[in-house]
């Protein structure tokens, strides 16, 4: 790739420290072979320190170590000055690394548009690891059980338990939930969640065991952390009078079959979406230095740019306890 | 049928002095033949005056004008205890004249079980035909404003124009939308709606039109009062970012082809169900009797309940203007 | 006064075409002749058009027509960002006309710092006299009546009735309160709350009013649009249990007396504080263009600004009518 | 004293098997000498066991283990029924112990009014020791960090560490508190707090503690659980800006120095009262059960009844590692 320049006086130049593999990258490592061409760089999860502003940045200077946060917004219009950077009325869904016109941070450095809004110091007591985290992963955990209308003393499940479903797992615990039901396939994920003191448990037996525990209730709160219409369906199975679904696995079903008649028994609401990261930090970072949220555990793997095939083999197979992969400057 | 008794000591037997006719007691008046015998009673709004209490009853005494919410619940559970009885864990879902273990309020008597819980002494200030528009259609129509979260200053579209609905758009003003769209195949129910602020359209013009007076942002909140999945799908696509799509018509689709993708995008929040009717009252009571909500307007016939056939032909037909039927003793 | 320069690259300078004096105004008025120099020019309710602007501003440009909120922040600290302006850590409780670092707006051309996020564009739909009205006055009413805390249903009392309060007692009406007191020792404008649906009483019998009119719960919410102690002394007698004071008439007492231990037997809320003016438009600019909110129509006065000294003197005087004096470039 | 007969169908009279000892008792205790009759029973937290019912009781039998709140209520009134038990009509600000009208619970039986609403079955899962501090204490601590408006990622001050303010803490915690600080004379008891994970500190440190290490920020959120003037002007000193502070200590203040000017800036609320405890249950319940929140481990001192003015000595003096005293049957 060419080395970034900037296109606007709002613009900065970011040299990458540090970036991550998000499982949203694995969509389009699927989609193409890796080797091939894509024509643009991927990635949306990075830190790293200014090199150069466009002479309309006000809140940046070279040499400031910054996250990036992976929803990207012009940073003027009403939605974004409303925090609701994901909806950016001019450039609605914009992320880095989906296509040519902003390219993705998993390179040596990166252009970040509107700069004054898309890169923010790494506050005083946050480590790279933790503001690595919190420019997608740890934000988006964080809304999902938001999202979730957790309360205090009620029962949550989570189902999917890759990174983002573990931080919600410490989420909901952080919003005083009494019960955490955590749900996967994989043996290994479920360790880790019971180690943070939930009720882990396999998705063919969750529908039961939640129903024995709740003493018939069910949960109140379901966090959905993959996306896919088999754990969507199982989230609606989960859930009690008046409770909440929310869906943050990336989800692309056109045509999913929604159980309205029995949702209307329940008084159900399910939300769906993703977040506008920013909008998530003011609760989030003083949690995360605080030590309340731990979500840099969370990193399993660590190595050079130059060893990102690697990187993506082991974490596209889940091998080696893959989790967060890191890869370096 | 047979006069109704006291069943428990929580009982009371309430003499009826007016009821009303429900669409959704057409489900059942399409189901079955008018003439031919049910094995019960149907209707589920009623006001009336206390004939007999059980002596368990605190609440009530012989003579009590009251009014009988729609939902009914036990009064005792831990559900009805947190207001809401559509939920009650011992009778969920239960309504007068669904089966003949809870007889129907369209006779000339009715047993109220748990009658401290399920009959209400009618406010002062409050007339008798406001006091039948409380016991269900009103409170459905606040709850489902209510659960479209809508907020001072916002874009709210109602779909379908029944009572229920132009009761949603009044609800929808006094929580201070900004904007009120009012959607029905029905010019003169439309013409209704305009008559209280609401801009009002056909379904098929409904689209482009939100579009355009909302500048392209779409509606906040929309409140579906159909319950069929055209209307709701109609309702999915009438929303805004951030919106919050709320159904409260009486839907019983088992397979409704949910966008979740586009939902995904949208940031979406969908609820449904139906409502703990005297949850709403708190708010309610005082509007009506400062008459800023004016429900007894939607009575547009009046007749004997021996005329039960009549009201209910031209009910479905939607003749001569038929909005709410009222049945007097 | 000498015409304004930028300071700042993030300055703009806006030629005003009308400007308001508020009651705030007042306070400096009496505290020195308005003939003696303070040194500094008053006003912080202003519209105008930008005539120049700093290299760093990027939302503006020369020509647009803009409204300057009264309250000024940074645009750049943790608290603007999250719109609360009034509470900018670098410049906290900055305004226009409150000393020689930043002039007032009662002038022919006022600085503007951090343009970006102190000067907005006009938005389509709202005229000129709207957009005065949004740059204070009209956006502290609706902050006061959203700080007390009015739900749907309620009684609320509004005390003092100048422009502020009355505005106040429409905002209650939009978010609907079923009854609305308004108080206030000038029958004139006891008449303009009555015209807007409101119950308006003298203070000396508001106490009783209230009492009797709310079948002895009194106000469940109650906003002070004056600031002094018998005001709010008079607000906390009018407080139903679980009730919310809202204070927002400028107030200065050092030692009001509290009474506390009535308040401990009431659950009271008491809140007091005013407003970062954008964060209350998102609500406010759509109620105001659709005319659900006319703050237009308090404006009494118009004069060309060579007659500031007049203009003073009848608001001053309440002589004439004077409710909202405009003067004009 | 006399044992308590039914007064009423809808009565219940409990024996009692433990009741405990709240610091609201030692204004009893010191204005009157305890050996002297004060012609009524003090205490107003209670276990035991259902002895005898009122044929208008349906939802206790003779034989349950039941919990009764210190708040007492009708149950039928629309405060009762809307979950505000400690502002019903009929009865307000009941509760027992405090005349000879509702005897109070340190004693061998009690009587309880309205015994559905005043006497609930100690649910499963917890203990008698967890009931018994949810009659009051814990409910009340909840409460006040509720009222204190305490949201995830925020710093808050609990201002006096009794029973109460120790509950707080923990209270605090559970609802997401980023940092908090614990302020009490007594060592040991800031010991205690500071093994729940608060920064602990005196009074005399507290506004430069908590101003160092919030940045300058101050508190967003106070606890207040003394209820003196000195108590109540330290929390307002600790106040960031938009903050609240919530007072729960009982306040008899009449002419409490409220620093309205400097509120006003700071834009504070300031909420005071005390709580309608079965309206806290449904959040405390499963927390409790969870094991998340730990009342129990506040009783310091149990002895039978008949030791009851040696446990009111130990109390008074602080002596002896003095936090909750109970007294069993």
């Amino acid at each position: 790739m060419d080395d970034p320049v900037l296109e606007s006086d709002r613009d900065a130049i970011v040299k990458v420290n540090a970036c991550a593999i998000c499982g949203s990258d694995l969509h389009i490592y699927h989609g193409h072979s890796f080797s091939e061409d894509l024509g643009y760089c991927v990635g949306h999860e990075a830190v790293g320190e200014v090199v150069e502003v466009g002479r309309a940045v006000t809140r940046l200077k070279v040499g400031d170590k910054v996250m990036m946060p992976a929803a990207v917004g012009c940073g003027a219009c009403a939605s974004c000055l409303a925090g609701n950077v994901i909806h950016c009325a001019t450039q609605s869904g914009s992320c880095y690394g989906l296509s040519s016109k902003l390219q993705g941070c998993q390179a040596e450095a990166v252009r970040v548009p509107a700069a004054d809004a898309n890169a923010w110091v790494i506050p005083e007591g946050i480590s790279a690891d933790q503001a690595l985290m919190l420019t997608d992963a740890m934000a988006t955990a964080w809304f999902g059980a938001r999202s979730a209308d957790i309360r205090s003393g009620t029962s949550v499940a989570v189902v999917g338990l890759g990174p983002i479903g573990l931080m919600a797992v410490e989420s909901a615990l952080v919003m005083g939930a009494a019960q955490v039901f955590a749900i996967d396939l994989v043996p290994e994920r479920r360790r880790l969640a019971a180690d943070l003191g939930a009720i882990a448990v396999g998705p063919d037996e969750a529908v039961d065991m939640v129903r024995e525990l709740t003493h018939g209730r069910m949960a109140d709160s379901i966090v959905e952390a993959v996306g896919i219409d088999a754990t969507i369906s199982l989230s609606l199975r989960l859930a009690a009078r008046r409770a909440t679904v929310s869906v943050i696995g990336v989800a692309q079903s056109r045509k999913f079959e929604f159980p309205i008649s029995r949702a209307f028994g329940q008084g159900l609401t399910f939300r769906i979406g993703t977040c506008s990261v920013p909008e998530e930090w003011p609760a989030l970072i003083p949690l995360v230095r605080a030590g309340r949220l731990r979500p840099e555990r969370y990193i399993s793997h660590r190595m050079p740019l130059a060893d990102g095939a690697r990187a993506y083999e082991l974490f596209d197979a889940r091998a080696d306890g893959a989790l967060k992969m890191v890869m370096t400057a």
